[in-house]
């Protein structure tokens, strides 16, 4: 069985949307790619760092769904990371409430020695050097890296993430943030400019506007699909980039052409993940669900012009 | 060979974008409408009204590209229709200058007789009451009927709009008049309550986010292309329309399916209608280019997963 190692956080959420709110539950990137991941037959692993108020009952959970804990370490007499947001009206914009970095402020990841050798590698959004670290700790070169980052490591590690960027197959990043990291309005401009800071894939992430795979002139889209009634965003872009990598994972095969099949997978999963609070739905979901909405996403992008 | 009727402004532009500005050029939705149309093997005929001032010029292009102006009044003495308008750096928003209705503002279209009997008509946005009283001159009913419009009408003429909603087929809008139309958010559930309002068909036009195409149920989503570069965006939504009704024509098949590919080909040609200034680039389009960006179409969103 491939297997897959993603580094991302493992934290507690409090959001709020016009539909509800949550106390603390269960959030955080890595979370959200192990969820995503376990989709597939394939064997995840994540690091991450906890504090010791972290439920053992989420790592059981985890654990029945064959992720792979290992690498998440629980610091004695530490407080998890916790945010907490709350989302406007038309569920595209939200304001972060809470921060409290926690025990990631000093986090060190630590790779288990069964998942150094992994396939693929997700970096999840984190410090750069955070993500440069596991690169090193690698025992051989994982046949794909995949990188997510964020505005704010430009703002305060932009030289930091032009480093590890070099050693990464596949960025997947938003819109607004391809633009800054680009200087590029147009995002076949800015994928361009971004091919050359090292990855040859670049993924550019437009939230219910889809998500573009470019590589090196090829291009693709994969719509979001639309839905009646989104209930909370959160986690939506990690559980894509999962389905991603998870999909690439299982099938071997990290051509463009499979690449389309991988981001069709990540939107699929990720449309599950917003009809919930939390990772509430990606804990219930079944292969059947996803099979029976992959048909969907056929129907609503498949055609047969016969050109004349 | 099969007719389309398509109703709509001919008009002078004057532009500004963050590329350059224009003096006054050729414009208005029912030149778009037919410049697209004209790229299919039918009879198109636009029904329009002008003022002295309109170069006769204009129009003789217009005929070599087989488009019938029998239906564009002249005005004695009457100056035409003037919108200028300037585009911000992002592209996606616009601020008016200077909108003139001159021959407009008394404009009562006449079907010209040889277009009584038109397969589809094209209900360009305009007055609905203006809209209204092209289907009625209509010997008999078309076999589908396509609306245009905008807030601009459901805030001064909400009633007539939706008494002139009852009598048609399809209805293209854009996402924002959508969600002010039907109060609703999700664009899903806007276009149920369309639905309700009269057309079968629901058309929701995202600018650069692609389009949507709704059947009580159904759903297809038609992109755009990404491009490098915009150059002036005005039109874009009027070509769209116009290809999407000038395939239509030309196939005579009006099935939800056949409507798939006329949403890609309105994309398709949308796509090249915002690479130059105004009308330029249409006026130019070759079948060539139009078949080869159709095959970029097909790279860019068809993909080929296994279900297991």
């Amino acid at each position: 069985m491939s297997k897959l190692l993603a580094v991302g956080t493992v934290a507690f959420d409090a959001i709020e949307t016009p539909f509800g709110k949550t106390d603390k539950i269960l959030g955080g990137s890595g979370t959200f790619v192990g969820l995503a991941a376990s989709q597939f037959d394939v064997q995840t692993g994540i690091v991450s760092v906890v504090g010791e108020d972290f439920p053992e009952s989420y790592l059981t959970m985890m654990n029945a769904k064959g992720i792979n804990t290992d690498g998440i370490e629980v610091i004695k007499g530490g407080k998890t990371f916790f945010w907490s947001g709350k989302y406007h009206n038309d569920m595209n914009s939200r304001d972060t409430l809470i921060t409290e970095l926690n025990v990631l402020e000093n986090f060190e990841p630590v790779v288990p020695d069964n998942f150094k050798d992994a396939d693929i590698v997700m970096l999840g959004n984190l410090h750069p050097l955070v993500q440069a670290s596991v690169l090193e700790q690698m025992s051989k070169r994982p046949k794909l890296v995949v990188l997510d980052t964020m505005n704010f490591w430009m703002d305060i590690s932009l030289n930091e993430l032009h480093d590890v960027l070099k050693k990464v197959d596949v960025v997947t990043i938003n819109d607004e943030e391809a633009r800054q990291l680009s200087g590029e309005y147009s995002l076949v401009n800015a994928a361009k400019k971004i091919h050359k800071m090292g990855p040859k894939y670049v993924v550019i992430k437009k939230g219910e506007h889809g998500a573009l795979l470019f590589n090196e002139g090829n291009m693709f889209f994969a719509p979001a699909l639309p839905l009646a009634e989104v209930f909370d965003p959160t986690g939506a872009g990690d559980t894509f980039a999962g389905g991603f990598c998870g999909y690439l994972t299982k099938t071997k095969d990290i051509s463009f052409e499979n690449m389309k099949n991988a981001i069709i997978y990540g939107s699929n999963l990720a449309s599950f993940c917003v009809e919930k609070f939390g990772t509430e739905r990606m804990q219930e979901l079944t292969q059947e669900e996803v099979s029976n909405r992959l048909q969907a996403f056929k129907e609503l992008t498949q055609f047969d012009i016969e050109l004349s």
